[in-house]
């Protein structure tokens, strides 16, 4: 059975900061795959549709309570939904991930979340920004000496990412879940980084 | 009344095209707008869900019957769906639109069903390479010297992008829809193209 990548949207979630990674996991070169090798699903507090900042209304196929036990990655999506209630009930689903040794992906406030809970701590790790994490985090972050100025860490199966840093957060998604060679997804960074006309120029 | 901005999204739609510009219409720098100018509407052919090629679902608020006659942008959104038949619908109303004077965006396999409609024959314009272009467009497409070797271009309200290109699309549709000062504006793409570290650093 193909493993299931699952994405944690709350709502005003930021619609940029999936679409790479859930793209990739499903497209290749040449268009969709026949046969990826992972199956993306939306998880969220309710299956109510979840709103991104967009306006999107995205459909879940999973509540917290009803998400499968064993999957290959739980990605945490940034947006302004990190503070509610509802997010809280993620934080044993995350301790029991890691504890796994399952993927575990958090981008901008997604990241901001892991420091708050104390996921931070023994891993090198990034976000929004030094000051944003502590004042996440607040006794519950001691681990300043591991944070790097990076758009994106990749430590001990745990990838954080700023907000502007999609891409490099797929990319260093993609290289755990090994979705491809390591060649081919350096060239689907560069690609997407430098942009079409730039980086055929550099071909050339 | 707020005007609406319409994303066509067919199914297997490219996540990340349309996720920096409806972001950018409802957020500002410090969060979601309290009155964002525009109000943003999925658009597809039917009711049901859309699905990206990420694997998302999302769900339309018009299909292309009910949708309104007037709006501030149509904005076509890449993909694999752009060789359908359910697409050939949206010809007349691409043209209609035009010939309002309401923006048009098209990105990526959106920009190709322009050429391959006639659209682009009297604007400068881009796509995803000048080769896609003429395959796509066959006799339809007669303005090759119109072609511009660009991320995006924005000519006669009509803003055409590469599928690499989806900051740079949104930044010319902000432009347009004069969703903020052309100062934040550029400062909204260096911020998000450098990145949040490069960024930072070069403040300093």
């Amino acid at each position: 059975m193909k493993k299931e990548v699952l994405f944690v949207l709350l709502n005003e979630y930021a619609d940029y900061e999936p679409a790479y990674i859930s793209g990739s996991i499903n497209c290749g070169r040449f268009g969709l795959k026949e046969k990826p090798l992972y199956i993306n699903k939306v998880v969220a507090p309710t299956m109510d549709l979840v709103r991104s900042v967009g306006g999107f209304y995205t459909k879940p196929d999973y509540t917290f309570d009803t998400m499968p036990a064993d999957y290959a990655a739980l990605i945490l999506i940034g947006g302004f939904g990190w503070e509610s209630e509802e997010a809280k009930k993620l934080v044993p689903i995350i301790k029991q991930a890691i504890s796994k040794g399952i993927i575990v992906g958090a981008i901008c406030n997604g990241a901001s979340f892991l420091a708050q809970n104390g996921f931070l701590n023994h891993i090198k790790h990034t976000g929004n920004g030094l000051d944003e994490l502590k004042r996440w985090g607040g006794d519950n972050y001691t681990n300043e000496a591991g944070y790097q100025n990076q758009q994106a860490v990749s430590d001990h199966g745990i990838v954080t990412a700023n907000g502007t840093a999609s891409l490099e957060f797929a990319v260093e998604l993609m290289r755990l879940l090994k979705i491809d060679t390591p060649e081919n997804i350096s060239a689907y960074f560069q690609f997407m980084k430098l942009g079409f006309c730039e980086f055929m120029k550099q071909l050339k």
